[in-house]
């Protein structure tokens, strides 16, 4: 960890920086897999699969044999905190679902929003040791909510063909309609070409490798939707003196953890806090399985010594993190003040964990300073709102001058006609 | 004009078939100027303003005078048209301001969204013959009521170095903080990288041309947001033997007047709406200033016959329009049944010119198939939604144990931790 004293405001951007994130190199190799998907379809799945996951399946779809069985195998503590976060994510996203009001902007003329959900969407979960089944929750129930009425899922299975059970179990119980054993590149372009067994969606969601990212950009320029661009996760903890230093080292540490790319950053008015906290993650860390990985993470963490709350939070703001936790005495003051951020967590009681697993709120989150453009995923990115407007005889006769005007002035006269034709019509 | 009677499900695809878009063969040249700019700022948007526009600028910003000269120039009629019109947007677009509520998942923990309006912001208005001051009001009100501290607007002058009067009386009436003559390719750079007049913005909006679309689509790849992926406008008139053929005529004229790739269609369980909308086509053609573009355009457009409204909209949803009209006796009962539509307009007084000007909906919106997974513009554009958690005591003793199960499962111990340190300290 890197401790950095009072820096001036013009050295900022270079302390806040993020390793550059490119996967143009990978471009190649990637749009030559996207393609074989797009022309063989399942037979390019497969073969994929046997060469990227090193297992020959017969055929993609997890059956419902296999679900029964991964129910079988999830221990019962596992899956009461399973149904105990998928209820917790269900009450904070069902709050969240859109009823458009009608509003009259002149009389007759009524304009609204309708929310409908996007009808197919894809959902990836990447296998690797850690069985993401969290994230299956946190993509499967708003998708749920929203109305979407086909949710695919594709996931890596291991060499022996099998998924996770609790990644299975979590699916079901969230509502996803079609499974399928695929990772990597070729599962994105399964679900955005469609293959014989994978329907196309209209937008793929998910966290991946480089190599899913580069597939879900690619992708996204012409085929899908996608959730948000993606980058190494990230947490920000903006602390004083009132700060416990044993929670935030387990905090720093807990975004270390998952990957040596991960970014860790403190921010403190606190000399003192900084230097216990040093201290402490020394101590946990000693005591963690995936110490090697957190260690070095934690080599581009960053503990910052700043003059004064004002400072921690524009530079907080400028930094624009994906998990912002705030210990400070007086932190909604704080809170009030944050205007770039993704997911953010309040008090020393709330740890990100809460929010990675069971506070309601959701995970896949802006990374790479995209929270200044991005929101996290919410209802909102499983709906379309649609507008509707209907106009009335008084209202086109209130409104229908403007638009006459208007069109004419920017030289399209057919937009204006479409309007005299009825005003036309009315006056007779 | 095409006309289609009754054909087989298995043939909707080709006929509902957009033509491809690909800007893939332009990417060298639009990288080009993307990369100069972004080294050489300023220098090269004056440089490339001269070679595009044919324009020599002594500086980029329009100055207060000029805005001062263009609100003399701009007729009253046309001024009182256009704030009708904004305050007509401005209406509709305050009413979808969100106010998030708290939400208890469990007692003592506490979840809510907060919605922050996009610091800065970009807002791209073509040039050309038509000044699209509408554009203008439709990108800058929401921007506006979101609460974005910076809109910058780009947009290419005249060869005398003038932007035209209407665009900067709608920018400022709309509240427009800083207005640059580019335009094209170097327009956008300048907003995604910041030169030493345009500001650097987080989101960008607006139409344009084939390269203005390449060249968002490639900073959206890791500099910036952008609005949508855009592509020709299209209408869609949704009718049956009771539409008005005069109304349809003039409603596909007014998008084939936009240019040679427009796509206008009518889907129909009328034969006879067929043939009178033809013979209106031809009348109120022959009566157009831009007969040329809008003939062109019909080349490619397909007068649908179908059996029934069922399959109307099942065709219809099939298709995604950005604009659709509904013309039918009971539009409201299959208003219900649209799912995919950018803006729906409703019965025969609502042509889709009034939502271009001034219903108050958003006239920036998915083309190209995209309304099945894509929203119009609207006040969410310019906004975050950031999350926040705030949990007691009694709230982490109730979800803790939770979240040390899940994380221990995905073989996360260090987010475990982050609970246990905190709940050790709460038996003490």
């Amino acid at each position: 960890m890197k401790v950095i004293n009072y820096p001036k405001k013009e050295d900022w951007q270079e302390i806040l920086k993020r390793p550059a994130l490119n996967t143009d190199s990978l471009n190649d190799t990637v749009l030559g897999i996207l393609n074989r998907v797009k022309s063989e379809g399942d037979q390019a799945v497969l073969e994929y699969e046997a060469t990227f996951d090193k297992v020959q399946l017969g055929n993609l779809a997890v059956t419902p044999e296999e679900l029964r069985e991964a129910e079988a195998l999830v221990s019962e503590e596992l899956k009461a905190a399973i149904l105990l976060a998928k209820e917790n994510i269900d009450t904070f996203h069902r709050a969240q679902v859109f009823t458009g009001k009608k509003v009259e902007t002149r009389p007759g003329v009524v304009c609204w929003q309708k929310a409908v959900g996007i009808e197919k969407v894809g959902l990836y979960v990447p296998g690797g040791t850690a069985p993401l089944f969290s994230t299956v929750l946190m993509l499967a129930v708003p998708a749920r909510i929203a109305g979407c009425k086909e949710i695919v899922l594709c996931t890596p299975p291991n060499r022996e063909g099998k998924v996770h059970p609790a990644i299975l179990f979590a699916a079901s119980q969230a509502g996803v309609s079609k499974i399928f054993k695929a990772g990597g590149v070729q599962a994105i372009a399964a679900m955005a070409y469609g293959t014989e067994s994978v329907p196309k969606v209209y937008k793929i969601f998910g966290p991946g490798n480089q190599y899913v990212t580069a597939a879900k950009q690619l992708v996204s320029l012409r085929d899908v939707a996608i959730d948000m661009p993606a980058g190494p996760s990230e947490v920000e903890v903006l602390a004083d003196a009132s700060a416990n230093p044993a929670f935030v080292a387990a905090d720093l540490l807990s975004q270390a953890e998952h990957g040596v790319d991960s970014q860790a950053i403190l921010i403190t008015t606190s000399p003192a806090l900084i230097e216990k906290v040093v201290e402490e993650v020394e101590q946990q860390l000693a005591r963690l399985p995936r110490k090697e990985i957190a260690s070095k993470s934690l080599e581009n963490s960053k503990l910052i010594l700043v003059n004064n709350l004002d400072e921690a939070i524009e530079m907080t703001n400028d930094y624009a993190p994906e998990h912002l936790i705030l210990e400070t005495e007086d932190y909604m003051a704080v809170a009030e003040r944050i205007s770039n951020a993704g997911s953010v967590f309040l008090g020393s009681l709330t740890p990100e964990s809460a929010g990675d697993y069971a506070s309601g709120t959701n995970h896949t989150l802006p990374t790479n300073g995209y929270a200044k453009a991005y929101s996290g995923v919410s209802l909102d990115s499983f709906i379309r709102k649609i507008t509707f407007q209907e106009i009335s005889r008084e209202g086109i006769q209130t409104i229908g001058p403007a638009i006459e005007i208007m069109a004419a002035n920017e030289q399209l006269d057919a937009h204006k006609n479409a309007v005299t034709v009825r005003l036309n019509t009315l006056k007779s």
